[in-house]
């Protein structure tokens, strides 16, 4: 049976049902740690998962920030303050680890330490990667819009420099990462594999009829 | 091996490689058809992978426009205009036909017709529906921000409506889009399944030790 739910039901729901919901709907989506330092060189991790493709030319890569989130406040402040961070994806093997990144810690706690995962840093960037993450992405801040509907950020940044396993690399550019055993997440709290990916040969205006599995 | 790639290295590529790179690397992806129709009533259809969760309370989702391509340009103006626009989760079943909206058809042109897809209109609201889709979400346009880096347009929209299979909804508001058979992106033009999802309690301040399956 189809269901319909409209905006006055979502506005009755509680808050954790509407949050799972609304989370959930829209598709599943990357999942990874964004890594920052603050200005006393203490590393934060947290997870996100509203990673975006916002343009390749030049490279750009959006991700929403919860400036007011306690946890994600510290990245959003160092990310901001000092202008780098990184972005870190998953594996099964450490995700039990990544998760602990959710856990609210004071600011001066090091939360690599407390995740029991090791900074990686790169030179001449200010930001850490996750040494554990076999695909690392590491942005400077380029440009905030504030949203006005509900106090969060979209916050876009320009891509300094990629760290991925070569043989992931395809000859034209995509990276399989399935073969990269990264997750997908579904909602906020879901983790999982993706993939076989299909890839559908690109139409001007002529209808496409076969594709290559990647 | 791993593989360094710089900012420097990414403008050396030609424009196809660096696309694709920069595309499929931040992770998987949700991949939709976007739905509108323009003042004369015209239906337009356009594959977009740039959904991204902005809040749940109020419900509102965001989308990356790029105004100025023609094919999505008539997606972008209509959602505009109308002030309306919706979103359909992909199937292998009609993977084909959905990326037939890819092509450049003239404005005059439903990309339903042109695509073999059925419009579904839902009381009060003026943008289509993909009818072969199980997951549905009607938004209206709310803010739109300019990126200055590229000329591309970060929209939110705010959840009017949503339809999807009863099954698939979890008494905690999850929805399982594996039971619903959707497909994940990766990169601008791979297509494939994802899960299971393995799904992690919330954790304030204490350690996290198993999950649940989803």
């Amino acid at each position: 049976m189809e269901k319909r739910i409209s905006r006055e039901d979502l506005q009755r729901m509680d808050r954790w049902t509407r949050a799972a919901l609304v989370n959930s709907v829209p598709g599943f989506k990357s999942v990874v740690l964004v890594g920052t330092a603050n200005a006393a060189g203490v590393n934060n991790l947290a997870v996100f998962n509203s990673v975006v493709h916002v343009g390749s030319n030049p490279p750009l890569i959006g991700l929403m920030f919860r400036p007011r989130t306690a946890d994600v406040g510290h990245t959003y402040h160092n990310a901001k303050s000092t202008g780098y961070y990184t972005i870190n994806l998953l594996q099964f093997g450490f995700l039990d680890a990544a998760h602990q990144a959710s856990s609210k810690y004071p600011e001066h706690v090091s939360e690599f330490e407390a995740c029991g995962l090791q900074a990686l840093f790169s030179p001449g960037f200010a930001a850490p990667y996750v040494a554990e993450s076999p695909v690392r992405i590491g942005l400077r801040w380029q440009e905030e819009h504030p949203i006005a509907a509900n106090g969060t950020s979209f916050v876009v940044g320009a891509v300094e420099e990629i760290f991925l396993p070569e043989e992931c690399l395809g000859p034209d550019g995509f990276v399989n990462l399935v073969d990269a055993g990264v997750l997908a997440g579904s909602g906020g709290d879901g983790y999982g594999p993706a993939g076989p990916f299909l890839r559908l040969p690109y139409i001007g205006s002529e209808p496409a009829k076969s594709g290559s599995l990647a």
